[in-house]
């Protein structure tokens, strides 16, 4: 009769968790913890802090023009080292391990380099090494493409490596340890009173990581929403770590008990607002102007058109992020002839402030309590954009710690 | 018609030559000047130097005991950085080119990592990259395992790496830049009238570099001689470099005109002398001697026994590199019962200085020349060992550079 297989654990350790030879000896001590658990373990390392920031600097100083199937084979490197180091300590504390590169793996990707998709991942000589009772540490950030190249999968890209391995893996759980011990329901830097979250459903997780949250890269939320792979934040510095669940765990929405109306609070300060004034307020007037900008790749995020006063024209106001700024501005001013505008007013000094929460899909009133919020705090909203789980405002920059706090307040997120 | 097939050339760069990127852009810049003179060319990068010791630093503070395959994982990213970058700035002014890692190429190698050998070299994804026109730069130092697993070639792999590829690429030559500008009679540091030689024999340079010239890895020269690789030696400081040959090349002995009796004068202090005394002088006690020392992975070099005194007990000397030295004695111990020895008698203090030249084959007296010579010096000889293009002594590491002086003075060696 065949041993029955033992559950997987993806565990994905960040650049500071690796940042030298004492912090990957940790490492191994909470892998060897967990393989003592029962589990078959993938280990999924980034480069160590700052490393791949210097090789980026060697690709900028050798041109700024390279060949970005070079940047992504020189960027690599960083991580083909770390996962050999903690292969490394692993054996000398008696866990044997082996390090893979992502072409050895593989990780096939597609050949955007420098921001690629993973594809489809082999796991036949990973489970090989399972059943040999090896534990297997894969370079994080990188595959290979279908030309035999490396790619990178764009910066925080070991997030999205360890997320779409442990769906490959059909893992029980993706562990992705980092500097900050779980999602808060707002940056703790500018509320004291900021609560870490135990859950956090896929879809909320989605939104906070694009509504400026930093804890997780943005794609690695849709791998494991897409494929439910249930993934945790947690600290790498916290030893507490056994088989209970210390961080936050992102799961499925039916899997978390406490109801809340919202969730959390994000902001973005990587917002430019750009308006439009005295457009032609007719038919078409909103493709002419974002037709050029798609066409160069701007991404444009909130979008509202003032009331005419006159019936003849009107102000059509946006956001990009702020660097995209300056070519948005290009474009437009390229395709004046066809827009027609009076004159465009900017003003980057601004910030995206969002509640987010699945709560708000079954009660109404979460868009009110923020208006009220902030306009009895005198903070005037500029622009306005929702979604089925999430309400975005954009205000004056100087208002954030202000609203940001308000709103965690009022919607009863602060801490007892 | 199909237009005619360059010429190829394969150009190495050691790590003082990739140092940093304004370096890597003079390197750049040798190339494009070879390819303006119609070679098709293949760029063989060491890392930048000191970042092979950094990662190999690295994995010792990891583990003493580590995993050589993990080593050659880590230890080969040095490569890869160097390899991409050299192709950026081969770009940036103007000259196409691509990197390849060694399991790219692929450099197929055998399982000894740490020092493995190359078996196959595919070379049909860099002449389809010629035809092209564009210049392959390939990471050297690195190969790929039967078991698909990344290994290293032991440290001046690099040599190896562009001669055999000069080899499976049929290349009109592999120049190899150093931060010399060629091969010397004797170290110029020591002999200061000491002569760049503008050609050498295979067999010569090969007795050079295994007897410590340190100009070329041994291998290296192994694989140029069995292969005919013709191959230069030179400085990428220098930058006179064009289709001349300003450097020495290592090429077979009828293609140099100039008839020497000794080309060149080598001492290593990579010595360490071993007497065991009074050991029986009896049939079979030189196999219970060194056969243990065999099976221990320890090379033995010169040896010599004594006449026996009383026709019953004789002293058996020998040498091994200082590496081995402890190991050896450690042997030796553990078999003493078998080779029943009074006691070790031991000196690390040692040198050996050979003279080398393939006009010994057909001049007598060669010997004579280098005994006599260290006679008048006052130099003892401890032993003395020969093959058919060399002489080796074994003397008194304090009486090293005068007797590297006088034997280049004796050999006519000396520069006007």
């Amino acid at each position: 009769m065949p041993a029955a297989s033992k559950p997987i654990l993806v565990m994905k350790f960040g650049g500071t968790s690796v940042a030298g030879i004492e912090r990957i000896r940790k490492v191994a001590a909470l892998v060897k913890r967990q393989v003592a658990n029962g589990y078959d373990v993938a280990v999924v390392v980034s480069a160590m802090s700052g490393e791949t920031n210097k090789l980026v600097g060697f690709t900028r100083e050798a041109s700024a023009l390279h060949d970005a199937r070079e940047y992504d084979a020189i960027a690599s490197t960083g991580e083909n080292v770390t996962a050999g180091l903690t292969a490394i300590a692993l054996d000398a504390i008696g866990v044997p391990a082996r390090s893979w590169a992502g072409w050895q793996v593989p990780i096939q990707t597609d050949g955007v380099h420098g921001s690629a998709s993973i594809l489809d991942i082999g796991t036949e000589g990973i489970k090989d090494r399972f059943a040999q009772g090896i534990v297997a540490v894969i370079a994080g950030f990188q595959g290979i493409s279908p030309e035999g190249r490396v790619t990178t999968l764009g910066r925080g890209g070991s997030d999205t490596s360890a997320v779409a391995l442990a769906a490959a893996l059909g893992a029980a759980r993706c562990d992705i340890y980092t500097d900050v011990d779980g999602v808060y329901t707002t940056d703790p830097r500018i509320v004291s009173k900021a609560r870490k979250l135990d859950r956090i459903s896929y879809e909320e997780m989605l939104e906070m990581a694009s509504l400026g949250a930093k804890v997780l890269q943005t794609r690695s939320v849709e791998v494991a929403m897409i494929h439910r792979v249930k993934t945790q934040v947690l600290s790498s510095f916290d030893d507490s770590v056994g088989d209970n669940l210390p961080g936050t765990l992102v799961c499925d929405e039916d899997e978390i008990m406490e109801k809340r109306l919202v969730t959390g609070v994000a902001y973005s300060r990587d917002e430019a607002k750009i308006t439009l004034v005295r457009v032609p307020d007719k038919p078409g007037i909103a493709a002419a102007i974002f037709s050029p900008l798609a066409d160069s790749g701007i991404n444009v995020d909130m979008i509202v058109q003032n009331v005419s006063d006159d019936g003849r024209t009107t102000d059509m106001t946006f956001t990009t992020g702020k660097a995209d700024f300056d070519r948005a501005i290009k474009v437009l001013n390229d395709n004046a002839p066809h827009i027609a505008f009076e004159r465009i007013s900017t003003d980057q000094n601004v910030v995206k402030v969002s509640v987010i929460g699945v709560g708000m899909r079954t009660h109404a009133g979460v868009a009110q309590t923020m208006f009220r919020t902030l306009a009895e705090k005198g903070i005037n909203i500029l622009v306005i954009s929702t979604s089925e789980i999430k309400v975005s405002v954009l205000i004056g920059a100087d208002y954030t710690e202000l609203a940001v706090r308000a709103l965690h307040t009022a919607y009863g997120l602060d801490a007892e």
